[in-house]
């Protein structure tokens, strides 16, 4: 095993029950093997204290447990395929020897993006990938007694940071040169995001790229954005994304994919039948929109681990490919997603899609306590396959989204959801649960029941806009141009209504619209339902970044921009 | 409709939405419709304390938003099935009127067990099915300065009512004829239920049943049980389960199921083509074990309701069935469960199946809090299909019974549990979570990597018992009879075990034993693991009231006795 994280670790244990009589050896470039990659955030952040912690299995428990040799410190710096051995350099004492294998699996990880920029090699400028990286942040924190950080990159680590940084008690600020935070997420679902950040002291400065750093005059780094602006900061964590470590790989003429990782087959394995490859540095098939793609995550390289050690031990065994769920905690919000996300369905080509926003309390609202829950969902048209999710709340925002990954990964259709049998009860979730709701709501869109009306039409659209909420809800806002006729009046009033003209209905989340759209309908109106109601409107308004009618382009443009990829 | 409370409530909304023009009308024996059942304990506990917060539709929301007529303490006393009408009788004023039907619905619900002892109408004596009820009993603890409750039942309700009573401040003591709380678990789950209650100073007085109630000459009440044994009390709760209200449909002829409920069909039609039955009262389809049961549950009842609207409105529909997934809350912990249990297994005469033991943190170790989570899941061998699945634990609980839920599903199987792609962060899971191990566990075992013994089998088998953990934890407490050679010393040492004896490994929860298992089975020894480890054990042992090896009778004991039915 060349790295012995994750995707390699998980391997050589998987091997070992397989084969108690394999040599099985792991070769480590860094001081640390299995070491617990997901937790560097929260160690710089004090949440983990003990740096013990992040180590999950050492190089002893290797050998004692499991007879396996671990060489830390030990770079592998090629692979000479047709002798079918490596060259390997002892990093302490420069030596380097020869090693033969039958098998060869490598799991080298992927390195934080460090920009071509001036200034990112200065002191005080991190990144945030092994233990050693932590613990010069925690020091520099401690030893310069900093108190301002800045965060490049508004991504999965660069949240993490900002959640870690504040609990030390740093001002932080994110430079981020989307106009969105967390890009896995579609813009809209992204506002609630940067608005809790925002609530909780966090300075965002989106739409922004990092210009240069320099050592400001007064002690500390200035830090200067592609438009000039300058932030002044005791520490700055680039958390830009991170490359596939293809470098051994390329050099030993291994086949690379379209995206830049090393390709390998459903069993791991790559162009040449002996070597197998795993983790953050393969391509992998995105199970939704069938394209290949890099998913830098833990728990897909570790499932990829045991299959490398099944497929070596000569075992029936395949990767699924990835649907790439994953969650991010931030000061005390979570967001989660699953499957694809619009702007990534409209890249890839696929149009007959719809989508659905729900805002749902994620438990039953009779019980106190209960915290909204921001949802869309993804579903084909007119199969009403589950496409993605994605949720942003306080609480039971990874249940939901871990149940509709379940679904999805049985190709689940929004009905399958409606069915659902979820537990229930007043502290937990709903008699209808929010999966259930979400799957009630597509199906109806499916069964022509309701229409849903795009928001980005919005602006462009010469429907009628009807808002079904209570007086005193519309005059506290409502979207420019829109009527007010409360669904309690509506029956008795909807004559004033022209029925020539389509009439496009919303209510506070989308129930009232619904119920209105239902009524309407079968009095022969056309309508259509705005999905999510003022709560969905305020998100896209905060996009445009006015209270007005949406500008259609907005998702248009962001769309090209999100990932460069 | 003929019940305005969860499958009534919801089939009159979803019928207006699919019809206009129907005339559709609701009657309710109660004072209220469409209230919050599930949340009535919390209204006794104070947890919820504005008793509107129950009430989730009033009557003239029902007319405002969907022009439904609402009737409440208005009960139907006959159906003229012949005549498409019911006789209905206005319980203030005592009038009794006819009115016709194209199409009916019967909602009746369930009504709380009275069991036939003497002074069960005692004042101070309760069950909790209403709000008036649930008023009553906050009326009796504050105007009787109530300090001591005894709950007659350990399930679902029982529970809250523990909560909930402990929340007032009132000592509990829950007295329960069955030798385990929370019937829908097995017992050696309950086990921990009941510790748990035990260290938060309830007093549980378990497989005994109720003789009697008194009144106690000092004041208050005297409860007797079936064993003689007394206790005092201030108010008693009976929480002795439900059975459907019968009495109406029988009365009108229609079709009972064995079961006692109410027969339909899967469009909730019951034998007479326009009378359709929802909620508590019918009998469904349990989709696992493939029998009819009753299931009395807010989330089917909800989706049932919805059911019958759209067959009433002639659309094509169909109730999938139950698999029983539900959830409580007591004190801190959680239960969950889905699909069948071992006993219901055995009680329907399937024995294919395999049971796994597992005790995951609730998110990764490494990031501080994690907080145990007792899991058992149950599959069918050979095919691995999941069959049900119990969890007890403080966090994460209702969660992955959820995820195992949505699998069930769907037909799921071990290996779909194994490569699910699941949330995590180390705040939320693991990079395996436990229902991605538990899944791995399953299929080591199918595909024969792993043989798992009976822990009920322990104290009549010949093989040798084997713990492969540190000798701290040896000494500390194990398995009588049981050799210690700690894993890290098994590769050097194994020679000293008998080859030709079978050996039964086991560990801490698992996961050691299967690595011991795995390497002497490469040895040429024949294992098994004891799965789920000591600490399942433990569970097992205190079943039987003991330390020493476990009695496989008590099982099969209570399998007998758990669910009369």
């Amino acid at each position: 095993m060349v790295g012995g994280v994750a995707g390699g670790a998980s391997c050589a244990a998987r091997l070992r029950r397989l084969d108690e009589a394999a040599e099985i050896v792991i070769f480590d470039r860094g001081p640390y093997v299995a070491f617990a990659n997901c937790g560097l955030p929260y160690y710089v952040g004090d949440i983990i204290a003990d740096e013990q912690a992040l180590l999950i299995a050492s190089p002893a428990l290797f050998r004692d447990r499991f007879n396996i040799m671990v060489y830390t410190s030990t770079e592998v710096t090629a692979i000479d395929r047709p002798g079918h051995t490596i060259t390997v350099r002892d990093l302490e004492t420069g030596q380097s020897r020869v090693e033969r294998y039958d098998a060869l699996v490598l799991s080298p990880g992927a390195a934080p993006i460090q920009p071509d920029v001036p200034g990112v090699d200065l002191p005080g400028v991190f990144a945030v990938r092994s233990i050693p990286d932590s613990r010069r942040i925690r020091e520099w924190i401690t030893g310069h007694h900093a108190t301002r950080a800045l965060v490049v990159g508004g991504g999965f680590i660069g949240l993490e940071m900002v959640e870690n940084l504040r609990h030390r008690g740093l001002a932080v600020t994110v430079l981020e040169k989307l106009s969105q935070v967390m890009p896995p997420l579609d813009p809209e679902m992204a506002v609630p995001v940067a608005q809790h950040l925002s609530e909780q002291g966090v300075q965002l400065h989106l739409g922004d790229g990092l210009a240069r750093i320099d050592e400001a005059p007064q002690g500390g780094l200035r830090v200067v954005a592609e438009s000039g602006t300058p932030f002044l900061a005791d520490l700055v964590i680039l958390a830009m994304g991170v490359r596939p470590e293809t470098g051994l790989a390329a050099a030993a003429g291994l086949r690379l994919g379209a995206r830049g990782g090393i390709e390998v087959d459903a069993q791991m394995r790559t162009s040449d039948p002996r070597i197998w490859a795993v983790g953050d540095a393969v391509e992998v098939t995105d199970v939704v929109i069938g394209q290949e793609t890099i998913l830098p995550l833990a728990g897909p390289a570790n499932r990829q681990g045991r299959i490398a050690a099944e497929s070596i031990a000569g075992r029936a065994t395949q990767f699924r490919g990835v649907q790439g769920t994953a969650v991010v905690g931030v000061l005390g919000l979570t967001v989660a997603s699953t499957g694809a996300s619009e702007k990534g369905l409209r890249r890839a080509g696929v149009t007959n899609f719809e989508t659905a926003y729900l805002h749902p309390g994620h438990h039953a609202g009779y019980y106190p306590g209960a915290r909204p829950i921001h949802l869309k969902l993804l579903f084909s048209v007119p199969e009403g396959r589950i496409l993605g999710a994605q949720a942003v709340g306080a609480e039971g925002v990874d249940k939901r989204i871990d149940v509709i990954a379940t679904a999805l990964q049985f190709g689940g259709t929004v009905h399958d959801l409606a069915e659902a049998e979820l537990c229930y009860a007043p502290q937990f979730g709903a008699a209808k649960d929010p999966v259930n709701v979400v799957g009630m709501l597509a199906a109806n869109v499916l069964a022509g029941d309701t229409a849903l009306a795009d928001w980005r039409s919005l602006a462009s659209t010469d429907a009628l806009l009807l808002d079904v909420r209570e007086p005193g809800e519309f005059v506290s806002g409502h979207i420019p141009g829109a009527v007010n006729i409360p669904l309690p009046q509506l029956r008795r009033r909807y004559a004033e209504l022209p029925q020539e003209r389509e009439i496009w209905i919303y209510c506070g989340v989308g129930q009232r619209a619904y119920f209105a759209t239902r009524f309407m309908a079968m009095h022969g109106y056309r309508t259509r339902n705005l999905s999510g109601g003022y709560e969905t409107y305020k998100s896209f308004a905060a996009l445009c970044g006015r209270g007005g009618p949406i500008d259609p382009m907005p998702l248009a443009r962001t769309g090209g921009q999100v990932e460069p990829h």
